[in-house]
């Protein structure tokens, strides 16, 4: 008899994107650009928790809707990513986003299209085809669509924990205290965490999810590092330096640390913070959100300082 | 023996683009936004031409190159606005452009894409595949995509002359000189025609066209109006009344009034010109490029003043 020791990060992302880059010299309102550079692809938190994951040589499975020709580029990039995925079709078109870049200013205005409803039957074809014998860990990360209900990480933390898949959820308000009910591994950051709890402690409020019913609870509060805190205990990490560089993607990259440890079943919470931080502050370094610098990562993680709290 | 009148306007566009407007409610530049409304459809000058001579009851045939999945899209919305479409494939994905209007303000900021490149083979196939035999016109407009030499419409003018089928070409620059020289019927604005000739009176660049070769060279001059010449006589009109709105596609009404004109045998230039000013002012009055106020351009078109110069 052979025991398979199931590691594989699936990553769920409901409201995956196109992202779209365009470098511009001068950014000018009320007139006309020539594009100097277009750059696209594959978006979304989940992604970037898939795209992290995969960078620190864990096998990936993204997991999400696409719909529309948007959809098929989307498809196509994560495809050319390397990235294995499991998509489900929906009837409306994936949306995009077009970040135009002032190359002179070094400043980036971002348009989000809205994203397209997700109807009943959709959301059920979602949740039937997870293949779940599969998953070492269930990360799911990032604003639900227009149609989904706010506990609908929960649900599937919850049909997760019925199938012994843990679920890592990063989220904000209600679905964050939801998903912390149905006992998720809940990532949020601070400024998630207070509106959602309306209360100012990181550390409380690390605990408070915790007491809800979250497995942990794993808070980011930017250059001040990271709370984690479990049923038997709470820590912080702090950062090695501050660095400056691109924030967007620094939790994502924290995500797909936790989500990985998580489903290869490691308990060492003091080393799973060493290596989240050290990724997120990696993250900063790299250009584009779901990238991070492997050098300094490795640079960092073993002496990113972790206290018991 | 049954004698066929074709009248169909052909209507060239080699650099097609899918146009996307994003309204947002006031532009920040450096920040994100939600945007409230997504439209798209394809563009380029050609395309506005052929819209224009479809809502003036013309047959169409929309004439292009198209590549990749924008190029789909681009099919696509020409099928759902009722025109036919032949188009050629190419290797490049055509090009997108995107427009974000503030609805506060008013204004547009718009961002284009750079055109995909055109290699020999394809500028071959679609030369190759052109009806010539249906055709009443040919009418070639608006920028030439990277790969195609500048008198890529001289050499369509020649083969439409070959095939006894008029060509018109709305142009600048050295495309505009070496159609004129072809035969073509040339239309440019004023300040394209300074651009090319180095003169300001239109009135002389028009004639100056014409003695190139030219058929008939139509100028237009903005809220000024309108010179035509050809080898036996040159006019002038003006608009009924000045019209404030969105300028752009305005050209492109002209150059399918004209085309229309042309398809149709239609010598009486005088009453072309009449048509041609109105359908212009009532482009103005439509929102978007490609359409005109058919209320309004009915009404201006008997009352256009020409004069003979």
């Amino acid at each position: 008899m052979v025991t398979v020791s199931n590691t594989l990060v699936g990553t769920v992302t409901l409201n995956l994107a196109l992202d779209i880059t365009y470098e511009v010299p001068a950014l000018a309102v009320g007139t006309s650009h020539r594009v100097s550079t277009v750059r696209q692809r594959a978006g979304g938190k989940g992604v970037n928790v898939a795209r992290v994951a995969h960078v620190l040589g864990y096998d990936v499975l993204a997991l999400g809707l696409v719909g529309g020709m948007t959809g098929e580029l989307i498809a196509v990039d994560l495809f050319d990513a390397g990235l294995t995925a499991l998509l489900t079709p929906i009837a409306g078109e994936s949306r995009r986003s077009v970040a135009v870049v002032d190359t002179a200013a070094g400043d980036a205005t971002v348009f989000n299209e809205p994203g397209p409803a997700v109807d009943a039957d959709e959301w059920r074809a979602f949740g039937d085809r997870l293949p779940w014998a599969r998953l070492g860990v269930l990360a799911c990360s990032g604003s639900l669509p227009p149609g989904l209900p706010a506990d609908a990480y929960a649900e599937l933390t919850a049909r997760a924990r019925h199938h012994d898949v843990p679920a890592v959820v990063d989220a904000g308000g209600a679905t964050l205290v939801a998903s912390a009910k149905a006992g998720a591994v809940v990532r949020a950051n601070a400024a998630e965490l207070r509106e959602a709890l309306d209360l100012d402690d990181v550390a409380a409020g690390a605990r408070e999810l915790v007491g809800l019913g979250a497995a942990a609870a794993v808070i980011t509060d930017g250059a001040a590092g990271m709370v984690a805190a479990l049923p038997d205990g709470a820590w912080r990490a702090q950062p090695v330096e501050q660095v400056r560089g691109n924030p967007t993607g620094a939790g994502d990259a924290c995500t797909a640390v936790v989500a990985a440890a998580v489903a290869e079943g490691n308990d060492d919470w003091p080393a799973v913070m060493r290596s989240a931080v050290a990724a997120s502050a990696a993250a900063v370094l790299a250009p584009v959100a779901g990238d991070i610098n492997l050098e300094a990562y490795r640079r960092w993680a073993p002496q990113v300082a972790v206290h018991e709290l």
